[in-house]
């Protein structure tokens, strides 16, 4: 496998659905950083399970920094947050164990790992608990973010039937910490909560579509050929699970238009520094970051766990057969899934921000220490 | 910069638009490995300028290979391949070394490295000119791909207001290398030149949705977490200029989808493996090949250099003008990116087997270099 | 900080002297490799402290495996090993935290990541500590080694005013597992004790030799130009703390020889293979291995903690002053370091075996997995 | 094969002995650095063949930069030069084409690509012709040394019997450019040439040990726990064509020692920063340099072509043989090794340096850029 992600700040997960523990070590991180579980917890809560629109599965999802701390702040030392599965119940796999279900990893793992070795239960190493990890490590990378400051938020833009359309100006996205559905507003979350739970009904699921972007980023950022900015979000944003598409600015709109339409005014802003009228190449050119807002758009396929039985092949005869998946399942993996995209945006930031030099690759320097804590109390205080 | 991709099967591309020579090493191919400048020749006849619809500019375009081979085969050195810059007429550029161009990486470019720093012949290091490279190591990868044979194979799906629909039998893609235009057939082909001719007596351009397959790729590829198969092409197809835009199998349409429809159906196939009845996946599933085809899509945006006047500033008083973007440019830079495309899959899909275990890291056994060779003369015979 | 290593056989370590839990993540293990914490603790039972020679800090080193591995065997998942630190009294510590001790990485550490976040408890993340992670991680590679069967074994040529000379059989460096201090027979193990408790007792410390070889490695191991195998085992040795140098064959005499002299002829071997008649080239020409034994030594200064007093300055005044170091420590490192070699030589070959094709990347096969069983088996009852 | 090197400031090399152009793209340079085919001559003019005491292999050695620049200076963008081969004579080679010569790697080179992918012209990738591309790389990184300025220097130390002995100055150590075995005084370059001439004359060959520093690098580069600066520096000189041992600091004496004699004050340095009296360490504590002048040994072996006949196995009969290797050699590899010592210490240091934010990573500051250009000039002026 491949569990390490980035190169100066970075991040290596490990631990499986139905594991001891899971957990993450991020290398990289600067010494003088402020990290405390409560920081962790903080984002952690908006991927969390346990509401009545996600799996039912009661994870307390409590991280446990067990190295890279020192009174409070990081030391250069690769920092680790580990969580305990408590809530495993490996006994609704049993059937699973013969039966690869299909949309599922089941099928390729067993093809790529061999079904003596396959650890099915909950989806193994391949289901989304691994996330966690990764919404802890982006808890990190947000904090130190707060340096320039940049503000990574995302929102949940469609499911299935109902998908909202028009510009949504980026300020507005960190909106939707205050709807369990991760929308936008009270109607667009009453309206995707009566389609999750009729998914949940009938047994069914829905695709959904993620926008994400990033308020003020560094300029300068991504480094030609081969990592490009948006080469390197696209790699992060479909290495999550259940993603189908990646697209930035225009996206899959620019191969219908016109140079002449596409085309983008480049301006002095305000402040005399160089910029672009409508930002429509999504805050990146030539595949480094412009400083304008960085937006991009992901798909997220239907939950593949659905009750609703599909056909497959049982290992143990080699014959058809069909399955209904029961176990606990979210109908709208996109819902949590917006937590996970803003992790590895602020990850994939982070690391290129480091790259580039624009956040100091050893150890901060106190006023740096103290700014990024004033505004991470001040974010904190604005999305709760 | 970042000029390597891949982790066993790496490419290194170097050289500016204006250089003196662009080049690409390719380290950790096989040794045994036939590869000779007319294979390379092949490939790169696709991405060719020289014929009316792309830029006028006039490069021989002849590699040379210049170490990694004894006798015509790989002997386990990085093997590389330069190119002469023959017909850079940077004159032409003189405009542009203060007037960034909108849409360009100029901006970018500036920002990150300097003004002072800055090449501005040709667009330099951001060029599509590298892409050559892409090319010339993309021929060895698909060479290296016999071995199963893999065949990788792209088209042009659509430009600007020209979209094809429907879904194309993956063996009927190669068809694509019969047409300037790179579509599938003669009508699509005529629409297509009508459309760029247009554009380009207009002083305009289009985008394109470029569509690619590897057929009868090796089942098991890609390593979770981060390192998926998905989650690699994505990287690897971004990372071309101009492409604003990913998706694999359903793609975004996945968003919009329930997951009773999009199931996939795990069936035994007639050798009595486990397949799926759809492959809506694109091939992937967890971001492991299943070993059904891979499909993936992607968007290319309008070239940004035309000549109907763009507004940006002046660098040398900074003040607001106009910049007209002569130079020698394609209308619709998609045609020749289908190449590129396929080159990058094929460049991931070496690596990944070799990261596998599915091509040797090491050594070709004497009859695995016959059979490739046999099977690349049978496929030079067919596409040519 | 870099706490990885190991291009597809990879370790990560985490974990401080007085931290919560010390660890590592091994990615890239192949599935189907049987691991249970009883293998772990066999290697690590030589590294561990608690007898009488060594440092008086009483830990339980008991590792505790949280992921990679189902129903007692390797999934491909990364596998995770981690051990609580039960025994760090950190009062010991008080006076360090403002004088750096001379020898040790103290003054480093806060010229590079500043005094104030300096974690000097027990040395923090410089601390001997920390090879328990790659003891743990190197048990790992021994057993994956089991397939050829390579062998690892180390042992401690020297310490201080007493050398021992004379080419030692490889057959017979495994013996070293029977005696304290890791000498090779009775009487050595006799001189080396009363060294090291008249060390102990006059609160000094000294240096030592070790010496470790592979026996019956695979061939033609090593990358050139730069990860020729004995750069990335100097590499590997080197990055021990207090390691300062390294050698292989003949190694430092070899500067002072003739080319004749160092000649070493190449012969047929008993089963018709090339081989040399004195391996003076200690496994490896070129930097590739030729299948010959590997042996390497390496040197270990002399702990710097020692009870005699040194002269340092006092942080927290600027003033010249005095500190001896008591805590616990052990009086002669190397003792304790020879399986800290063994674990870094066993981490390359395994690596390196990867990366040449000569152990599976993906899986085990059964008969394999068996095979290393019944090896491994052997080789603890030989060893205990 | 791998021919990179350097996570920050990485070199790629290619080409064979024999082949048609070797060469290196530097990655990772950053913008604005003067550099000249002019400025890469002058450090390849210490590794140059054609004075009596080395091989009789004529080749100009001109560097041709064939990207990277513009205006003189770096653009951010790869930086590749390259050299063409004049004076290969690959019919001096043909009784070795079936007659691995012992020493070489010949016999490894064929264990692992397979004899019939084996270059055999003049060692192909093997031979000491590829540091010619680590010296040009050197040569990038010792002028960016420049902004510290960091002085990379290093000695032939001994030669076979007769080995100086005593504490160099480091600061004498530029002197070794003065004389044409790099010794530094002219009575050792009267008696090592004395011992090269007698051992060309019998067809013999001689070890050679060289000693190297960095005067005033600066202090906190390396990167625990395993990119150690002393770990990263030992593998750069072990992937050096026939070095066998490296050391620093104290090095295999410090096995020999006490701690009460290996102890090394801290102390106060005139400027009031914290130091150490007597530099015992090599300049590294921790693995992580403190500042004070690094200090680096390694043993070169003879060179392995002799004329004196070897015994070695003839492949196209499987019979021993003799061979007497003639070609063109170095009769004492360790006088030209002297540059590549130099420019591998070089690499790291700048390597390092940029991963730990000492020297821009993307691009250099005007003022940065031309006090680099004028300490060159200075250095260039002393040492010539």
């Amino acid at each position: 496998m491949a569990s390490s992600f980035g190169k100066m700040f970075n991040v290596t997960t490990f631990g499986e659905s139905h594991g001891k523990e899971l957990g993450v070590v991020v290398e990289g991180v600067p010494a003088g950083l402020g990290v405390s579980e409560t920081d962790i917890s903080f984002e952690l809560k908006f991927r969390k399970t346990g509401n009545y629109l996600v799996s039912g599965r009661r994870e307390d999802d409590l991280p446990k920094i067990v190295s890279g701390t020192f009174n409070g702040k990081t030391t250069g030392a690769p920092l680790t947050i580990i969580f305990e599965n408590v809530d495993a119940i490996s006994s609704l796999y049993g059937e699973v164990s013969h039966k690869p279900r299909p949309g599922h990893a089941d099928l390729a793992y067993i093809k790529r790992y061999g079904l003596e070795n396959w650890d099915y239960r909950g989806g193994g190493r391949a289901s989304a608990r691994e996330t966690i990890s990764r919404v802890a490590a982006g808890a990190v990378a947000k904090k130190l973010l707060m340096l320039f400051p940049t503000y990574v938020a995302g929102y949940l833009k469609g499911i299935g039937p109902k998908q909202t359309s028009g510009d949504v100006e980026a300020g507005d996205i960190q909106e939707s910490k205050k709807y369990q559905t991760r929308s936008l507003d009270s109607s667009t979350d009453r309206e995707f909560t009566e389609l999750i739970l009729d998914a949940m009904k009938k047994g069914d699921s829905y695709g959904g579509l993620v926008e994400a972007v990033a308020i003020n980023p560094p300029e300068g950022l991504g480094e030609p050929v081969f990592d490009k900015l948006k080469a390197d979000l696209a790699k992060a944003i479909l290495s999550i699970p259940a993603v189908t598409g990646f697209e930035y600015g225009l996206g899959f709109d620019a191969s219908r238009m016109k140079g002449s339409d596409a085309s983008d005014e480049i301006c002095l802003k305000a402040d005399r520094s160089l910029g672009l009228k409508k930002n429509l190449s999504g805050g990146m050119l030539g595949g480094i970051s412009t400083g304008e807002t960085l937006r991009i758009r992901c798909s997220f396929k239907p939950t593949s766990s659905i009750r609703i039985p599909s056909r497959t092949i049982d290992l143990s005869n080699m014959q058809p057969t069909e399955i209904s998946v029961t176990g606990r399942h979210d109908p709208v993996v996109a819902v949590r899934g917006v937590s996970v995209v803003e992790a590895m945006i602020a990850i994939v930031l982070a690391d290129h921000s480091m790259r580039s030099g624009k956040i100091p690759v050893v150890k901060l320097e106190k006023e740096q220490s103290e700014l990024i804590e004033r505004r991470w109390k001040e974010y904190i205080a604005r999305c709760s």
